[in-house]
């Protein structure tokens, strides 16, 4: 699907308020790629992101998911609005060793006040295939005449 | 809902198990209570945590969610099974803000392979009173003859 | 939780569109209670619902869950609004044999935009104890200024 | 993704079981294809089916969606094993008004006991082009040595 974006600066509003989220410097996770109403947030595993048998907890997992939906759908908003989780569903499909994984979200649905988005968090095992590791299904609020940056 | 423990030790081994996350460490998120099919979580609000408007980042509270839904689920199991998330959604009611949020898991059912388990994330202001800010639903896995903890 | 509804005349309200779903007619399902922010929709197994062991087919026994949960939310928006379900979700606990299945919704949140409903369907074996076999969370919108009845 | 199913004889035991739900009679619901680990049921609107603006009711969407589902993750299935839907979640995306719907359904992980399926209800309108009305992700069980047809 494409979109066009409702703001020609998109990709400036994503990149400054996704480094405003301090949970993404704590799970040292970046974005790879912003366009019109795709998003892709990359991060490493690491010790302080595992569960009880040392892979990477499902939540911290779905924090990146929930960024990387959440920007893809920011980023077809006008530039006087700002993005709310509504919900989200997660299905584990394999655990997440890493050492990379890759959440890839595409917006479904782009309304007027909901949207809908999709991801995948693909791992990167050096020299193997990637495989699929966990999807979310996220609806997305625009709240509208409220930037995302308040001054 | 009243259940039975398979195993006496269940709250021990919920206990041993939550200390090995990494990922609860870095939320500081700890175990307030651990009783037959119930489990509250507790973690105070910081800026590690925060997606763009200081608000606690969902998939943080998601993390606090899930752990609390999966412990729960596991202090029914018997002493050699171990826990997997198969999936969770999660409704996002209010913006979290802290200074204390309370995540209160209870199990729905308890079946041999599958256990159903509903939490509340609970918002504690000062002197205010309890505020529900997240919902979730989570579907768990008994791993049946794989202990938790593995030599 | 306690809700005051924003429409005195609530409760006509839902008893009219809940008569023009044909689906309800189909279900044989019917309103058994409506008060702000709590419906009540009963429905008896028949060979009409069924999966391919006899039991009511999920889809059907998610319909009548669907139409509760929507109904709660109605009963609180205002005169001149209707009602769309954004999504839901849904856990089978147990197989639905009936013969009664009572689907009990209650509002958690009433937004102005967004309200969010859970709801669980109950068993109703005769003689016996009610089962719980199902629970479903829904977000429900409210569409402003477009009466649910359209000339 | 590609899919060996379990037992050459799938298409024939998915048929079988779908012929004998009685809901998908009620809906008037056909399958129009089935390979191993998609299928595709197909539907047409009609005042039996609808919600209180003539639109299909998402209840009945979400059945057909669920069996479709079901049976992607069946077709992959041993032949003595039947499913079972553990949970659905379902986003509509659009109002449903037909006249066809399609439920394309296909496996994304097929598990020894627990399989992962994602589908899509397309609406076609005569002459125009098809539209994405809805989505589901859901997790089926396979109930070992319990074959579907049960004498």
């Amino acid at each position: 699907m494409s979109f066009v974006p409702a703001d020609a600066g998109y990709a400036q509003r994503v990149r400054e308020s996704f480094a405003r989220q301090g949970a993404m410097r704590t799970l040292g996770a970046t974005l790879e790629a912003v366009s019109p109403g795709h998003v892709v947030v990359v991060l490493r595993h690491k010790p302080e992101l595992s569960q009880q048998h040392d892979f990477m907890h499902a939540g911290m997992l779905t924090a990146a998911l929930d960024s990387a939906c959440g920007y893809a759908a920011f980023s077809l908003m006008p530039a006087d609005a700002s993005v709310l989780s509504v919900e989200f569903k997660v299905n584990l499909l394999a655990p997440a060793q890493g050492p990379w994984l890759r959440c890839d979200a595409r917006v479904l649905k782009a309304g007027r006040t909901i949207s809908v988005v999709e991801a995948r968090a693909l791992q990167h095992e050096s020299g193997g295939p990637e495989k699929l590791v966990a999807t979310m299904t996220a609806t997305m609020m625009t709240v509208q005449g409220r930037p995302d940056v308040r001054g």
